[in-house]
C-alpha cells in the first residue's frame, strides 16, 4: 500500500446530506466540500460521490472540472468507506474493501443502516477498472496510516476496540493486515484524540511526512485530557522504529483550542440516536486531519490562535509543498475533518 | 456523428427491474440482458447502470469483465436516454443531452416520471470525462439512426408526432438535428412498425448497414398493417439518394410472426397506466432491432419460422462480421429490442 505522500492519481469524495449530522440541511457543509475539492483539484483530479437526491445539486454547486458520479451513501466519510488501494512490483493496482459497520455497529456505531457505505469500496474499484479484495475485518480507512515502505501506524484504541473485531487477538489483526497490504510492522499508539466518536482515528491524531518522519497532535496542558494521550503517544513512537529500522522524527503539532459545541453549532441538526451533537460537546479538532496529495497539503483552519503557526510548521516540514488553508469547522462539527472526507487513488504508470 | 458501424469504445446498457413493465419480477429479462451484454463484451467493454437497489443483483448476474455502475434509472431503454455522442476533426468527442419524456410526455408517455432517465446522458458523459451538451428538443436516441457520413434517417410518425416538439415545424426540427449532429441530409421515413409504442422509432424498421445500403423490416401480406408501413418505407428510400448523393441499396428483412402478446407473456406484471400488455396484444416485433459493434452483430432471435434465414441474409449483407443470435422474446415484451436496450460511445484515439 502506498503511503499519501506517494502519486495520486485522483480523489474521492462523498457529497454531505443527512440532516442528522450536518447542520441546517447541510448546506454550509456543502459549501465547505466544495471548497476542499476545488483546492484539491489544482493539483489532483477529485470524484464526488453524490446521492441521487443531491445529484443535481451537487453538479451545480463544484467545478466544471470535478467529476461528480451517483453513488448511494449513508454519510460523507470517505476516507473509511472507500478503498484502501494497493499496487504490486508489476504496476497492477488493486482496491481493499474492508467491512464497515459505521464505527463500532450495533455496539456503538454513529448510524443504522451502514449498508450503502459499505458498499462504496466496491464501487469505487469498479468504476476505475480494478479488481477488489473483501477483507475478513470490521475496519475503517481512517484507522490506519501507512508510510509505503512496510509500516502501518493504528490505534490501540480503535482496533482492538470491542466493537470492531472482537474475535480476533491483537496478533491475529497485525497478520490481516499484514497480508492484505503487505505491511512488515505495526505500530500500535496507545489512544488517539479525546472524545473522538470513531473510538480514536490514527488519522485524527498523527500524520506521516515520510517514512521516518511523522507529525503529532499535542497537548501541553496537563489539565486536559488529551494531554496524558498525546504525552503516551510521543513516548511510544519515540520508542519505536519502522520497517525499515529506522527511529522516527516526532513533530509536535499543537492542538486547536479546545474547542466546545456552542448553542448555533448544535442547533439545525435533526434528532438522531447515535451522534452526540449537543451543546458543550468537546470538538475531536486537530490539525493532524489533513490531507497530503500530489505535492500539496490542504489543512483545517480551526483555531486563529494556532492557524497561522501551523501553517508555518508545515511550510518547514513540508518545504516544497504547497500548503493551503480550508475554514474547515463544519466538517469538525460533524465528526472528522479533511483527512476523514477523502480517499485516494494511488497512480500507477 | 459516427455510425454504428464504425468502431465503438464502449457499449452502455440498463438492468432491468420495474415490475410493471417486466413480468415476474424482471427476472427472466434480467438473465436476457445478461445474455447480450455477455456477448457484446467479446468485442466490446460493457458498462451495466444499475439502481442501488438491484446493485449487487446485478453484479452477481453479470460476468466480472463487464463493469456495473450504479445509476438511477426509471427502466432500461438505454438507446433511448443514453447520450448521442459526436466527435470532431481533432478527435474530441461530446455527448447531446436529449430531454427525455419517456416517449411522449403527459400527451402519452408510457411511464411517469421520467425524470432519472433525463440524467442518464450527462451521468454517463461524466464517468466517461467528456461534456455533454443539453440539446433544446425532445428525443429519444432511438428515433434516428446516422450514418457518418452526414445522413441523418428517422420517421415523421415519431419526430412531428404531437407529443414531441409540437411548437416546432418539420424544418425547426431539422434544423435542430443538423446543427447539434453535424447533418447535412435528413431522410424522413413516414412511418415505423405497426402498434410500437414508441410511435414508430426508425431504429426498429431500419438498420444502416453502411452509407447507402440499408435493410428494411419488410412485410409480404397485403392484409398486415405493417404492409402498407413498409411499401411505404421502400418506396420512398428507394426514391432518395443520402447526403453524399448515394443513391440507396434497401435489403428487405422478414417480418417476424405476426406475434402477439398470449396469456403467460401478459402475466406477472404489475398492473400501470402507461404501457398496453394485456392479452392478444400486438407485438412490435422486428429484425431491425439489432446491434452493430465492433465487426459484431448482436441479433435478436424473435421467431422460428425467420431467424436462420435472417442470420444467413444478415452473413451475407455483413461478411466479416460475427452474428450473434440472442433469445430476445422477453425484451420485445417489455417494449423494444436489443438495439434499444444499447447505447455506444464511439472510439477516438
Amino acid at each position: 500500500m502506498p503511503g499519501e505522500h506517494e502519486p495520486h492519481e485522483a480523489i474521492w469524495m462523498a457529497w454531505p446530506e443527512r440532516t442528522d449530522n450536518w447542520r441546517y440541511g447541510a448546506k454550509c457543509a456543502q459549501q465547505t466540500f466544495v471548497e476542499v475539492a476545488t483546492a484539491i483539484s489544482k493539483s489532483t483530479p477529485v470524484y464526488m460521490a453524490a446521492n441521487q437526491s443531491q445529484y443535481n445539486n451537487a453538479r451545480e454547486q463544484l467545478p466544471d472540472d470535478i467529476t461528480v458520479i451517483e453513488m448511494s451513501t449513508n454519510d460523507s466519510w470517505m476516507r473509511d468507506i472507500g478503498p484502501s488501494y494497493v499496487v504490486n512490483d508489476q504496476g497492477e493496482r488493486r482496491g481493499i474493501d474492508w467491512h464497515f459497520t459505521a464505527w463500532g455497529g450495533l455496539v456503538d456505531g454513529l448510524y443504522f443502516p451502514w449498508d450503502k457505505d459499505d458498499q462504496i469500496a466496491q464501487k469505487i474499484c469498479e468504476i476505475h477498472g480494478d479488481d477488489s479484495y473483501r477483507a475478513p475485518i470490521v475496519l475503517e480507512g481512517g484507522s490506519i496510516h501507512v508510510d509505503g515502505e512496510g509500516t502501518l501506524y493504528t490505534t490501540a484504541e480503535c482496533l482492538l476496540h470491542p466493537s470492531r473485531n472482537p474475535e480476533m487477538t491483537q496478533k491475529q489483526i497485525e497478520v490481516t493486515l499484514k497480508e492484505y497490504l503487505n505491511i512488515q510492522k505495526v505500530l500500535w499508539i496507545p489512544k488517539g484524540v479525546y472524545n473522538d466518536e470513531t473510538n480514536g482515528h490514527v488519522d485524527n491524531i498523527l500524520v506521516i511526512a515520510k517514512p521516518g518522519e511523522v507529525l503529532l497532535n499535542w497537548c501541553d496542558d496537563v489539565n486536559d485530557p488529551q494531554y496524558e494521550r498525546s504525552l503516551d503517544a510521543y513516548n511510544y513512537l519515540t520508542q519505536q522504529s519502522d520497517a525499515k529500522g529506522r527511529r522516527l522524527t516526532v513533530h509536535k503539532l499543537p492542538m486547536p483550542g479546545p474547542l466546545f459545541m456552542d448553542e448555533a453549532q448544535a442547533s439545525g441538526i435533526d434528532s438522531t440516536k447515535g451522534m452526540s451533537r449537543s451543546i458543550g460537546e468537546r470538538l475531536a479538532a486537530s490539525y493532524a486531519n489533513l490531507l497530503i496529495t500530489n505535492k500539496q497539503i490542504i489543512m483545517p483552519l480551526l483555531d486563529q490562535k494556532y492557524d497561522d503557526q501551523v501553517m508555518r510548521q508545515l511550510g518547514t516540514i513540508f518545504p516544497d509543498y504547497q500548503i493551503t488553508g480550508i475554514p474547515a469547522l463544519e466538517i469538525l462539527l460533524g465528526g472528522g475533518n479533511i483527512h476523514c472526507i477523502t480517499q485516494q487513488i494511488p497512480a500507477i504508470n
